[in-house]
């Protein structure tokens, strides 16, 4: 086989064979295939799509690159992906509701990146919390209480890592097939039984728009499900930060206040995904287990289950106590007005400036700097209403960042 | 300006700016852009095409990448370009035609690739000849004979040398616009006032119908003609070898015999070319053009041009008196058939594997290996007559490869 043959017959809308695209994903693992030669292939894909037999075989091509884990020995294991928002504590609020409700879950994370937050890096904002544990402890753990949030092993799916890497710098990121294939490699490497889907779409997000949230959240359930998984999906719009806090500890924090009874969409959101796992996970419908979830958060069972989860994990729970910061700067509106339009994605991305997420590999993560917000797209702000409280390092680095985030604002 | 920005553009199908391609260019040449960005925005060019406006800028950007050469103290100089075919050797006749007819040339000749021989190892099989010759030195032999061919520095459109190498190892030849731009940006950097393009069409050619070889000649008329060029061109189709002699001292031998009054298609497209080129250099209707082409042929006035050039540039004359090689082996038909199809890439190819182009930069080439066919397409083919001539650099070499020569034959 020539790789050289393959970019073609793509190019020109052919649809690849199984042999090819592991001849395409293996080569370029091991080298044989250049990573100018993997861009040709991945920009044709981008422009000209892919069937689902292709999606499929790229999806297992990656699949296959790693180690794939087995969890068979913790009975049934439901899983949880997201594709990434602004001010999204879900998963840290949901893995101790469902373990709550009796639905095991073993939960693999990733670290931030570019301007969404990661759940590990959140976690490490209980001070002292492991993320780095053995498998074997990780099951241990999972037997005990139910659950344990832990991050990615790198050896899953590394030739999607690779690829990524490539994508990020080629403009191929922006493909359906692509992104489908992208998570699903990882998703099924991470061996549950079950996976929900929490699909972004809007102005935060890779998808734009719903109908193509919807699109590659189909496309995932039905490799998934072509993968012998139960499947189940969400989509929710990522025009506006999904909670009021952005930044490590504020958004753990966030995730507390949820299970103590705080209302909001960042509440709704996570009960919705929480009753989706809940139902595959102990096989009843969605009422029942809404029914089940609401029940774990207002008896704080919930709530004590993520205390132990963090205690068990070796992390502390001062945070538990309350919200130990106190802001650096506080911006008042100096007009009165109606929020009409939040540049999400900007939010994000300047609070990873501040610190929250590393911009280089060889950066350290500032786990207190972030920002509150107080209002939501629609809402009436008035002239001395509080429109951010920033936590920073500094005045001086508060005061540098105040006015971009008063320019995230339409109003 | 960001480089993923381009290339993310250019995929959504938007037209991209003279600065955006500028910048591409630019980048690519200095080491700014990298690799897999330059393939992944080619990718997108080969899929969805350029803009006449585009496929102008991004000639400049090549052609403003090194040096442009002047040529105006010589007058009105006319250059020939072929897109590159089989036993394809009008430019050693087609130079010495024009000359003798008063028009100037200073062509600048490659080397033979793949599976198509170049000019430039052509005449090196004139004993002694010299192809590497300064700017100076050649610009006299244009001032005394008329004429010189020798090899394309590379110091013309360095970026398109470089995007070449890119797009033969990332399956992106094979696009209208990118082999427009690349002809041109080097044809436009050689000086010439006036150029006519021989644009090949059928097996044996990178454009596969007549009605895809238009389009490109008529998109390079339109790109020299906005460069203040005279532009004329022929489309003719490479579905069999041109002439009769593949290998380099063969085709030499087969411009002398065409010089000397051998009728046949190479003499037809060859006449074809240089009336056209006769017509723009000293602006005359093309029938006239024809009679002055025809009549130094037939009057030997091209045949001693010839001569005179090879000797000019240090090349023994030795070949005029007849072709000094023997047939290492001749093939003859075992059956009656009618020649319905020749693989003309693959004969092309084997010549090339004997030893007559470089298939590694060390290799050294044998201006001695060739074959010899006898028969065009269409034409009846009997028991016992002879198929080829093989000349190889031994009998075993001859043995080797006589079948893989047979096979490209549907008789």
């Amino acid at each position: 086989m020539d790789i050289k043959e393959i970019i073609d017959k793509k190019s020109k809308g052919k649809e690849l064979t199984k042999e090819e695209i592991d001849y395409f994903v293996d080569g370029y693992t091991n080298g044989l295939v250049a990573d100018y030669q993997a861009s040709a292939l991945l920009m044709a894909i981008k422009i000209l799509g892919m069937t689902e037999k292709e999606t499929f075989y790229l999806t297992n091509a990656m699949l296959n690159s790693g180690e794939i884990m087995d969890l068979s020995d913790l009975g049934f294991i439901v899983d949880k992906h997201s594709t990434g928002g602004i001010s999204d504590t879900t998963s840290i609020a949901l893995v101790p509701i469902c373990a709550a409700c009796g639905v095991k879950m073993l939960k693999l994370s990733g670290r931030g990146l570019g301007f969404t937050g990661g759940t590990i890096d959140k976690l490490e904002a209980f001070d002292g919390f492991k993320v780095d544990i053995s498998m074997d402890d990780a099951k241990k753990l999972v037997k005990e209480n139910g659950c344990c949030i832990i991050s990615a092993s790198s050896d899953l799916a590394p030739a999607d890592k690779k690829l990524y890497v490539l994508r990020d710098t080629t403009s191929t990121v922006d493909s359906i097939p692509l992104i489908a294939s992208s998570i699903m490699s990882k998703k099924l490497a991470s061996g549950a039984d079950a996976i929900v889907l929490d699909v972004k779409y809007g102005k935060g997000a890779f998808m734009k728009t719903k109908k193509d949230a919807i699109s590659l959240a189909k496309l995932m359930v039905k490799i998934g499900e072509k993968a012998g998984k139960k499947m189940d999906y969400v989509v929710d719009d990522m025009n506006e930060p999904l909670g009021y806090n952005i930044g490590n500890r504020l958004e753990s924090y966030e995730a507390i206040e949820l299970l103590s009874g705080k209302k909001g969409k960042l509440r709704d959101v996570t009960i919705d995904l929480a009753s989706k796992c809940v139902s595959l996970g102990l096989d009843i419908d969605y009422d029942s287990a809404y029914k089940k979830v609401v029940e774990v958060i207002d008896n704080k069972t919930a709530l004590e289950k993520l205390k132990q989860m963090i205690k068990s994990q070796g992390g502390s729970t001062k945070l538990f106590k309350g919200l130990h910061l106190k802001p650096t700067l506080i911006i008042k509106s100096d007009k009165d007005g109606v929020l009409t339009k939040i540049d999400c994605s900007m939010l994000g991305t300047l609070v990873g400036q501040m610190g929250a997420t590393r911009q280089k590999i060889t950066d350290t993560i500032d786990y207190n700097v972030g920002i509150k917000t107080f209002h939501k797209l629609g809402q009436e702000i008035k002239k001395g209403d509080v429109l951010f409280e920033i936590y920073a390092k500094d005045k001086t680095q508060a005061k540098e960042f105040s006015e971009k985030f008063i320019n995230c604002y339409n109003y």
